[in-house]
């Protein structure tokens, strides 16, 4: 089995080194950080924290330099799965590709380059530490499923969760992958940006009465969203977030890290995707549009004034 | 005439250096900075800017040096209204108290202890540049009337007033001084807590689509509420909004310039405000709460963790 990680950044890295312990699986990565690639192609790519690999990955930074492969795990940033789909479809012409990124709409756009797609959620997170190397930060379980407009087969998605698992992240194949995905959209779009707004830990957002109460309102308009799509979701969002509070109080969300660095969020993925999928479904979101609002407000803070 | 100035910071030192001018009109002031009541006291209180002024103010840290007073004016910041108001009350046992104060609740927290009180709400600005010396920096009108439940007599309103205005800042004695109040709360919630958030001048958050859009979210809701308590508005506050962002596309909101400086900022009087009343009249205002959330998750984050 050939599989192309798009976009080998923290998540990325984390996927392609598990799966590179896997016999029979051979492992490329695209991404734009020659620096990265380098290092990769040079020491291999190496993980450090909850696992400790050494891994044999062939990197580039030029996609017309990798060979055709049956699956693709796109682990962009969400604002980049457009382009970087864009410029290594080709690799995938007869694959399947599998989105393991934040938010929603990811797999929407993989679908306008490949035919067959996989909704995927991902509950592991990292950082780089330097080019090579990665830290795993927190271990979790993964959720993969077919896109349900451009399905790959169910044999696929499980051949794909069967190889990430048998690398030792815990891949589990669906049916139905949404359920898994809205839980962890709607808690990401509740409490990320409250965090990114006041610059408050996740259990300091919960631990202040008024800020807890407005996580609480963003997650009942999710959920409604949705009820209207008929997913069922895996866990009430709400009972995460008091349980994130004790596991994770001092958690900084991954968008107050980006607010902190001045770095473009991932805002539009999050509470955009669920504005977009609640208009569509004539579900009003007013509370996820005034935060789509204040986080791009806070990015337009970053440019010259005109 | 005697007055006495509650809080004589920027605002107030505006009133007391103004009211100063008018022959048969003794002006004494309450602060709690030491160096800002010595230099008035030692070197007079002077005003730069939109005025240039020197005026004679008896300033006191200590309110039983404080003659009984015809009138009060109370310029504290709204957080301070009770404890100020509480420590001078014995010097108004006769006299008339107005507030010219940020946001709403004020004359409500004079009024649990004066007799009668004057409704006030004043445009022009300043801020401190050194003790005894305050710049003008915006001028504009002042609109005082009765406040309705524990009301001054109109005489008394219009008496003051005309002192005001005689001073050299003109002020307009109305009946129902409600619609002015409120068109400027409603303006002030709408556009602070925004520029608050971001980070954005007034000008960057009118041409930004998103926040723009929240801007006119709060002042529906403002609107709203204040429909509900029969006050009509001076003017559109959505449209005030469109105005200020060409003549003050610099100004930094007040709420702002208290954020970067790590200050309490007066948001429980704005939004607060407009939730409080909101409740009384049944009209939901859910978008100003979620910013009163937000902002007190601001605060909170400069408190040391548990």
């Amino acid at each position: 089995m050939r599989v192309c990680i798009v976009g080998c950044g923290s998540i990325g890295s984390l996927f392609a080194a598990h799966l590179a312990q896997v016999e029979d699986v051979e492992v490329w990565a695209y991404d734009v950080v020659a620096a990265h690639v380098e290092a990769i192609n040079e020491n291999g790519l190496k993980l450090t924290g909850h696992a400790d690999l050494l891994a044999r990955v062939q990197a580039r930074t030029d996609p017309s330099e990798i060979p055709p492969c049956e699956f693709g795990i796109v682990a962009t940033k969400s604002m980049f799965t457009g382009s970087a789909i864009e410029a290594v479809a080709h690799v995938f012409e007869h694959g399947a590709v599998a989105s393991v990124q934040n938010g929603v709409g990811n797999e929407e756009a993989i679908a306008e380059r490949v035919g067959r797609v996989i909704r995927g959620t991902t509950f592991p997170a990292g950082h780089i530490v330097s080019p090579g190397v990665v830290n795993m930060d927190t271990s979790g379980d993964t959720w993969v499923g077919p896109f349900e407009p451009k399905p790959a087969t169910m044999d696929e998605v499980s051949r794909l969760a069967g190889a990430i698992t048998a690398g030792g992240m815990n891949t589990i194949a669906l049916e139905d992958a949404r359920g898994a995905q809205w839980t962890k959209l709607i808690f990401n779009a509740a409490t990320n940006p409250i965090g990114a707004l006041t610059g408050l830990t996740h259990g300091r957002v919960c631990e202040l009465s008024e800020t807890r109460r407005l996580v609480t309102v963003l997650v009942n308009e999710g959920k409604a969203v949705a009820d209207a799509l008929g997913i069922t979701l895996d866990s009430d969002p709400d009972a995460l977030v008091d349980h994130a509070a004790e596991v994770a109080y001092e958690h900084r969300a991954s968008m107050l890290q980006d607010v902190l660095a001045g770095r473009a969020t991932e805002v539009d993925a999050l509470n955009g995707g669920i504005v977009r999928f609640g208009a569509e479904q004539s579900v009003p979101t007013p509370m996820n549009e005034a935060i789509v609002a204040l986080i791009k407000g806070v990015e337009y803070s970053w440019q010259q004034p005109r």
